[in-house]
Formats: C-alpha cells, structure tokens, sequence
C-alpha cells in the first residue's frame, strides 16, 4: 500500500497558487439590496460629501452663536424669529443680527448662522425666541463633509457588506455594489454507502452528510451549481468528476481521498487531461488524508469522508483559500476562552480540536468536545475550534486560547 | 410642546407580550437546503440509531480481541483472512475463532467480531494476517446507537441551523425542517428630506439610509414585504401605514417618532382602528424619541430617523423581540476585551455605545467611538456595542467589557 507524503498546512495556499496561477476573484457588480454577506471587490470612494450642507443636529433655532454670549436664567438674550426651514428644503434664509430661524433636525442651516439652540433650552414670545444659556461656535450643526469628504475611501476591498455598510453606501448614493463574483462549486460524495434524500435506507448504509453540511457551508460565499452521490467505481466517478470540473471553478469530492482499496479520487484526477496532485495528506488532525489538485485552471479537493473530519478541512484550508481570493482580513471570528481540561496533540500534526463553550459568571469556558472518529454528536456539541500547532505538545488546563469560530 | 414619558429598556418585551397577547412565533416546514440561518420550531428527536450497525471507524480487519492477546513484535497472533465486507453491504459475514475479515471504514462488523485491527499494524502473508500488537474490546468499533440513540433530542427548539446542523439533520434523515415562519416587515421612512435610489439629490436633500440597512438587518430572520419613503404628510403617512399594517406582522417607521414639529407617527397609529401606543420613549440612548404601539394584532415601530440611533433601537429592542418568538438563545453575539478609555454614561438612561475592535499582541483591545450624532461614519468604525446600564456612571480605561456584535 502506498503512504502519504504530507504537506503543511502552512505551505498549501501558496503551492495552490504557484500551480494555478489564474486563480483569482472576479467581478461582479449587484444590486445593493442583494449584496448582505458579499465582499467589496474595490475600495469604495465618497463621490459626495456628507452632509452636502451644513445641515442641523437638533430641531431648534439656529442664531449667531456671538450673539448668545453672556445668556444666562436672570438675563436671556433676545432674538427676533424670523420664520423657519423646511425639512429637505434648499432654503435661501439669511440670518441679521438679532436674528433666529426655526431649523428641524436634519435640515440646512441657513446662510450667516453659526449654531443651533436646542428647542428643550428655548422660551418663546410670540414672535420672539429667549434664550438662558449662551451656545458655541458651530454647537449641534454638522458642517459640510463633515462626516464623509469627497475622495474618502469608506469601505475597503475585502470588507463584507453588513447591515450598516449598506446603510453607509446607501448614504453615498452607491446602489450598485462591485463585490467579488461567487466561485461556482460542485460537491460529489462518494461511497457505496451513501444513500440521499429519498433513497432506501437499508442496513449498512450511512445516510449522506457532507454534500450538505458543505453546500450550505458554501452558500456564505459560493453557489452550489452542482450536488450529487456517485458509487465507488472508477469509470462512474471519472465520467462525474469531469462533468464537474466543466462547470464549477472548484470541485470538492469528500471521501475517497485516503489510501484505502476503493479510493479512486487520486487516479480519477490524474486520469484527466492537463491535470496534476500537488498534495496528498495534510499535517493536520483532523484531516490527514486531503487531496489537493487540478484539472486545467480547475481546482480539485478531495476531502476526507468523516464529516467532521470534512468540516475541518473545508473550514480550514477551503474557506480560507476563498478568503484570501477575496481580500477578506477576517477580524470577527475568533474570541478567547479559558481550556476546562488538558489537551495533548499528535507529535508532528497541527490539531484542530473541536470546541464548546459555556459561561461560568462572567468567564468563557472552553471545552474540548472529544468522541470517536465520525462522530455526528461532535458537531452538534462543538462550535469552533482551537489550533494546536505541531511543535507545542498540548495545553493545560486553565490557559488562554484563542477559538474559531465555524 | 409635549415631552416625552420614558419607559425603561428591561419592561418593553413585557409590555408588548400584555399588550398583544397574541404574538408568537409561527411554524412551517421547509427543506433541508434551505434552511440555513433559521430557527427550530420544536426539538429534534432522532427516530433512528446512529450507526444503525456496528460500524468500523478504520480500514482494517476484523477479529475477536481475545484472540490478539499477547500479540507482540516477537510473537505476533496468526489470523486467517476469510474475505472482506463490502461499503454500504449488510454483510452475513461472521468470524469463527481464528479468522479475520477485512472491513474498510464506514462499513458493516461482521457477526461475532467485536474488536478492529488497522491496516497500518497488519502484515499480510497469502491467506493469512499477522499482527504484532493486541487491541482492546470494541477498539475502532462505533456501536449500534453509540453516536445518537432513537429518541435522543439532538437539536433544540430556538436553535440556529448552521452548516453543521445541517450535516446532522441530514445524518438522521431529516430532510424537511420545522422552522420558525419568518415574520413580515414593511419598512417606512418618512421625511421630505429624504430621496432614495433614482430620485434627484439636490441640496437640502439627505439620501434614504435606513430602509436600506434595517431590510438587510431583517433578511436574516424576517421578510420584508414592503419598502418605502413617505412625505411628512399626515394623511399620506396615515394611508400608507394603513396599507402596510394589512399586509405585514411588524410595522417599522423610521423618523417621526419624536415631538417635533412634523412628527406624526404617534398621531397617525392613534388614528386607525383599535389602536394604542403603549411606549412613547425609552431610557436609552441613543435612540430615546422610540414609539411602539398596535393597530389590532399588528405590532408598530416608531424608530429614530437618525442612522445609528435606529440601528441601535432595531438591534436591542425589535431583533431581541424576534429572538424572543423565536426561542433563541444566543450563546454567540458576544464577546470580552479591554476598554481603551473612559466612558460616561447619561444619567438614568442604558447607555449602547458603540464601539470598534482592535488586536494588540493577543489582546482584544476595545475602542469607543464617538462622533456627533447621526454621523455615517460611526457605523463604518463600529462593530458592536457595549451597554451601560443607567445606574452606573460609566467604565474606566482598562476595564473588561462584554461586547455585543451587531
């Protein structure tokens, strides 16, 4: 039987890169109301300012702000009011000395004034405004570009549209949005074990996980163009995997990836045109047993068959080839938690040990989540996991560690 | 003018619940593939055993432990090799004493084996296998129900389907989902200052922010059905609301929720059939001038017109509600790290301040941000928020606080 020679983790984005120099990000531009969970292809610059006026804060009167020097409870300055701003409205109000107009929050202060007196700190006379307390030089007025100046870079290639990003290019008049284009993946599950949605059940099938736990893990930032279950047979699998590799950028076939009697994905690769395995076995656990190759321009992973042995891989080495393709500095996945019990590594592996966490008081606990290989219950106790690189020997108890996030 | 009457932050979910006893969370069923980021409606009972065999977790073979006893370099333990159990085959096989089968990974125990030698310590002459180490009891062996047992809740009501859930739904054949119905948004900004996409932005003008980025705060949990800008216009705003509450759960309307001059929000719920506003003001800030109120069994929002200050007010009190219906117990929208500088809070108000992260060394280092009200870039420099309550004065520099994630 043939060994794996592994690779390591930290070399497999640039060996991927170094063999398929093409691989890159493309563009697209969508709408904005599409664009929740995309990531910016280009930095965005403001084509406006913001506001495009000075524009007021509080609804009040706006005054020269000199002019309410020394106002006090005994001894409030006057102003005559001299009419009011409507919301929206281009006003070409001019304030004189002496002088107040009525400016509700958001609309334009009008030309010569310089503050805004809250309408909670004014008294009114008919038509003349009191006020008790003197107010400062541009007090509750935002001045014009203020906010946002032309030219600013607001958002940046790789930051992920959120809710209040799209609020920001909403403000800036950015209906369209450049993101990268999604990468189109298919997924094939082998194994004569596997039985889909709607297949008989018998004993000694295993229902079909992966092609679901992936797809809907892809759904973040790919589109699924192609799901199916192909048996352990060379010729069928070689006939799928080529129809595949014709469709999608990325072909993910998770199980038949170790060195055992009916695991074809190696020889399947190596058996189309223009094609090459660049990695076989990855120094990590979970996930040994990882193929990593191409046909064409067409990147090919074979994942291994344990589901979570699957996440792990994908999580790992797939979604952050995808992040680096798209610029993502990923900043909001990890946190940090205090280790319930020790953990001991594999000598010369990177482990990925799978994680819950709970609160005790105010402090995160982390606990490993061990069980045997394969083990569904894994993934619904864990969620993240812990990297222990493969020169320390464990983590005791009580330490510091950094989680992932799934 | 009429001030408002301040309801505290901690009694709204209450008043609500009084006041439409009705609301809750709907369920239906919808597929596996597409139920990614919504709710169970009820606990998951696994109907099946997981495995439904016993099921080996290596390739390898198959043997009675007993018989590897003493089994060492010198003197391994011969074993006859009496063929093979094929993938997904409800195997017949049975081991006699003596004899060994092999099983690859994810297949079927033969009968009357009950322990799993791996290939990588089998040395193999002809017809026969050699091993040069014992193995224990049911080693590399997964039991019939070891993993999930019939009748076992695997997922929880209020639970989110993740990728990983997913993958265990699927293991246990369960490929429609008991969900929560998302629920049905309208969304109304008001305000003659607004434009939104397509309109002409002229100078007085402020673009359309917050239908924007309260749809795509929405997405995640509800559907909008709706989306518009109105005048400040009584009658039209009172049409409008009208037409909205026919066809939505939840009403949301931004600006015109605080007594100024052209703020109707209030006036227009009152006006229709059995209607109240029950709150007219809430102690927090930002995001005081905040209306909730009913027309029938229709819940309305009366949301700030200011960007963050709506966005504040949708994420603490409407996505709380929803996560309320919904039974969702978020263990994952926080986290801990270390105050830069000082915060004061605004006496007898729950402070939500914003705030940006940042890493030093290992260290998650927590920034707040401040800038005058309403400013856009306040929502790009910030990722969450860190909540004050109103009986303290504020947090000194240093200081380790809980961190909500938008």
């Amino acid at each position: 039987m043939e060994f794996l020679r592994v690779t390591d983790i930290e070399d497999i984005e640039d060996l991927i890169f170094e063999k398929i120099p093409t691989l890159k990000g493309e563009k697209e531009k969508i709408k904005l109301e599409d664009s929740l969970g995309r990531v910016l292809y280009e930095d965005i610059k403001s084509k406006e300012n913001i506001p495009e006026f000075n524009r007021s804060t509080v609804d009040g009167y706006a005054i020269k702000f000199k002019e309410s020097k020394g106002a006090s409870q005994g001894i409030p300055s006057f102003f005559t009011i001299k009419g009011e701003v409507y919301m929206g409205e281009d006003t070409k109000n001019k304030i004189e000395s002496g002088e107040a107009i009525y400016v509700p929050t958001g609309a334009m202060i009008p030309q010569d004034a310089d503050s805004m007196i809250m309408i909670e700190y004014c008294e009114i006379l008919e038509d003349t405004l009191l006020i008790h307390k003197p107010v400062s030089k541009n007090e509750n007025i935002m001045l014009l570009g203020e906010d946002i100046k032309i030219g600013e870079i607001i958002l940046k290639k790789g930051d992920k549209i959120t809710p209040e990003n799209v609020g920001v290019l909403a403000s800036m008049g950015i209906y369209e949005v450049p993101v990268f284009k999604k990468l189109k993946f298919s997924i094939i599950s082998t194994g004569n074990e596997l039985v889909g949605e709607g297949e008989p059940y018998t004993k000694g099938k295993i229902r079909d996980i992966n092609s679901y736990a992936l797809s809907l893990g892809i759904e973040k930032f790919g589109v699924i163009v192609e799901k199916k279950i192909v048996k352990d047979d060379y010729s069928i699998l070689l006939e799928e995997v080529k129809k595949s590799v014709d469709i999608s950028d990325i072909v993910l076939i998770s199980g038949g990836s170790s060195a055992g009697n009916y695991d074809y994905t190696k020889d399947v690769i190596l058996e189309l045109d223009d094609s090459e395995v660049f990695i076989h076995g990855i120094s990590i656990k979970p996930g040994k047993p990882t193929i990593v190759g191409r046909v064409g321009e067409k990147l090919i992973f074979g994942l291994p068959g344990h589901p979570i042995s699957s996440i792990v891989v994908f999580n790992v080495i797939v979604k952050k080839l995808v992040e680096k393709l798209y610029s993502i500095t990923e900043k909001e996945n990890f946190y940090y938690g205090e280790l319930s019990h020790n953990i001991h590594t594999t000598p010369g592996r990177t482990t990925y040990q799978m994680v819950g966490r709970r609160l005790e008081g105010d402090k995160i606990v982390i606990d490993p989540i061990f069980g045997k290989s394969g083990m569904i219950t894994l993934m619904t106790k864990s969620n993240g996991y812990i990297i222990l690189n493969k020169s320390i020997e464990g983590l005791e108890k009580g330490s510091i560690v950094k989680v992932y996030k799934f």
